[in-house]
């Protein structure tokens, strides 16, 4: 007896919640949690729930979309394990942060492979019995370099590409055919410091927090739908390279937490917004 | 138009949100705002709803009372200031915050008065314009400083009593009074440092974290189901008075949380846990 | 037996510390606390020490500058408490915390008085027996406006102008006239959403903390130096309206902290940083 | 030209830091870093300084004796890489951490071995081409546990011992072989929740925080002097497991920030309690 995630997004209307608890009741279904939210702004409902019980995919479907409105989305997803590609430039932490969990079982993800566009993580990854394939950038155009990326990830078919400090921006040509499926890192509480080296620009400025938000990769480079931010103190006596260590710490964590929510089915993007049910 | 909070806990069995969402619907309510928990030990369901429309009490008590299983708690409260009334010994930190956020109308409740053992926070209450009440316990058996306790509080009719900084211990007689309905603030994070003097025995254990918990008072001393616990950083320079200080900001802030918490209807009493939809 | 606080600005060389304590010794002072800091970009040394011991603070001062390179800057101030003079607008979250604290002598500073460009917050600071100033900024000028505000704080020679949600811009004139010695408190997590509705601005980008942000004025809008910032976290559930409620609580924190630091001469500013032995 | 740790406990009296730093000027060493603090119960002053400069030790250390009160502890060591010898049982999540971390050379120390008294962490350990020791505590004395464990670590001279969720008790015996050089982490915000299954004490207890405590060790079992303490938010959908699980994301954190202090000679120990120079 599985469970699944029902996951729905669409127009509100008054008595929708009895109508689709009833449908899946009459499916048989025990609702184990079910969390629904109504952005005012746009009238948009949105609701996660876990079901268990001997779940007809097509049936259930079916009897859902006969009662929602036009343009409802609705997806429902046995609660297993994703599918996900690891994208990395030279930094380490956040990449072997996600192969120790992955190791030990702890990462709600089978990791495929690791792409480099440098290959200095590569003896790492395969400490761990991962793939991985080294993609230069250089001496290629970003449509050559894109492709030869897109050709080595989707003989995996991801659920989701994962950047873990992927230096490289990708093109919107690119992001649009994973739309809402890669996860980026920026090393920013953003919007402060949006652009290159944001720890330099932090202690220039003198602050006494420095953070790092986790967003899904949309086409506007740093400004997809944020996930997860986090913060740590510093003080004058931080230089800007002790910055660096204390905000990867962040960086590793914020990646982490990220990750578990989407990899959970936790997460709807609306504009440029996410409905986070944790 | 109103919006009054469904409260309800129960058994739980399969289809039953399906069955109260439905009732909500012939009722011709929208469900602005839905969140339950199932606690599996227990087989509970717990559920706080935020209905919005022209709402008749008596016709949705009844009809939910019709499909819910036996020994159902339903509560249907308009979504409304509470009442309460403070009780305080000597120090001034959290009651002259809450007074402040009532002066302001930040409460989400009237303070009806307070009532002190001692009067030294008399001259402060009176700058709101709040009733001071002192009662003191000197020279009284407990039973008859009680007794007086309660006739002072119950033409108030409040629906919480709050003790901040209350510092003398409540018999169950008393307690079982106002079953759920006594607010306290610990200065400790509980269950660390129970009993009098936590900021010292803090201190002399060397810890680098000090705490405060607010919680439901039962007639178990500094044991009963704790709503809100908060820390703040401490190191080898504070002394067993600087912690002090440190502590009621912490206390200050706890209270203040948990009360909020309380009065939006948000808890649930389990036993010696609180279920808590924020 | 009074407590000084021993403040030392000045270029760096080697035996520094062993010069200035050696004087400290030979005044027969007792060093209680001693920290120093050394800022290796522009090589200045920044000391603060807390000396207790009959003090003689024109032989201190002398014995200093005849071993302190120059352009040092000495400061020996008795420890106790500050002269502050508060500007607010119309929000009082910020200055009835300072009130309260002010009140219960918690705040190491005497407040002389309030002055706001409306006189909303008047009755409020009456019940504390603060005088209150009504100066508004209509129609007049910047500079008759400032001159206003200029000729009511004089009479209280104040260490130091703390601004309380005071939402009008000074101009670098007046600033000048209090080089560091004017607080305030900026709602936002800095450089992040600078300018006007930063809860909007918040809302809109659909970020999971916000923050505030308690710095010096100088003669760069939002752009002084940083005393303390602190955050809070938010969900796709707040609004903008209530992420400005989390925001004011971050806010009252945030002054508190900053406001302690500065009146217990921990801060020292260099360029655009603050350098802060807590 | 090296950088130096000059670490030095003994009585207060007027004047010593006037002395030290006087014999540390005549030694021709820069202060780059000086930080000292007394404690007035006891009067006891302790000192923590980075030197620069050509040093000789022993010129140093008989100078500062000679100023020094009896008893003086005086302690002259290079800044560089500590030597550490981690023991664990089955738990992975402290030992990855320390294993990654090290691989990229971002501890400050050099991993001799890990000892287990399972094997189950062997072949994750050899990954990193780190020796792992096999010592089962099974079918033996704790006597003869012991004796096999020490004769393991000793050829290693370690500085530091590092009980990465090892579950044995030691001895006094064999904790005072190695006085103030055995770090732990322990799984609860000590006091609270002393002893075993901490997660499921705090579970039953309806705790809105959990946290660890990394602490050495000494001859009371989980009430060595306190470093480090982090805390995280639980709630009422926790169940006993996922406690386990946020659990152990703080105690990585706590360790990891614990050992830092520690390898960096930024902890006195006094008493039950330490101080940190951080």
């Amino acid at each position: 007896m599985e469970t699944h995630i029902l996951l729905i997004t669409c127009q509100d209307y008054k008595g929708l919640i009895s109508k689709i608890s009833t449908i899946v009741f009459e499916n048989d279904l025990n609702i184990l949690v079910m969390k629904e939210f109504v952005e005012e702004e746009t009238n948009t409902f949105f609701m996660r729930s876990e079901l268990s019980g001997f779940l007809d995919k097509d049936r259930l479907h079916a009897a859902l979309e006969a009662i929602l409105p036009e343009g409802a989305k609705v997806n429902i997803n046995p609660k297993q394990k994703k599918d996900i590609v690891i994208l990395v430039t030279k930094e380490h932490h956040c990449l072997s942060d996600l192969l120790s969990r992955h190791h030990f079982d702890q990462l709600h993800a089978r990791i495929h492979c690791v792409i480099g566009n440098y290959n200095v993580l590569k003896d790492y990854t395969g400490r761990f019995n991962i793939p991985f394939y080294y993609v230069s950038h250089e001496n290629k155009t970003k449509e050559q370099f894109e492709n030869e990326l897109y050709e080595t990830i989707t003989p995996h078919k991801p659920d989701y590409l994962v950047l873990a400090k992927f230096m490289r921006i990708l093109s919107p040509d690119f992001v649009e055919k994973f739309e809402n499926r890669i996860i980026n890192i920026h090393h920013s509480f953003l919007p402060a410091f949006v652009g290159s080296n944001p720890y330099k620009q932090a202690y220039e400025r003198g602050v006494k927090l420095i953070g790092a938000t986790a967003h899904i990769v949309n086409n506007d480079l740093d400004e997809g739908p944020i996930l997860v931010q986090k913060v740590d103190s510093v003080d004058h006596s931080c230089t800007a390279k002790s910055m660096v260590t204390i905000g990867h710490e962040v960086e590793v964590s914020v990646l982490a937490e990220a990750l578990k929510l989407v990899l959970d089915d936790r997460v709807f993007v609306s504009g440029n917004k996410t409905i986070i049910f944790s």
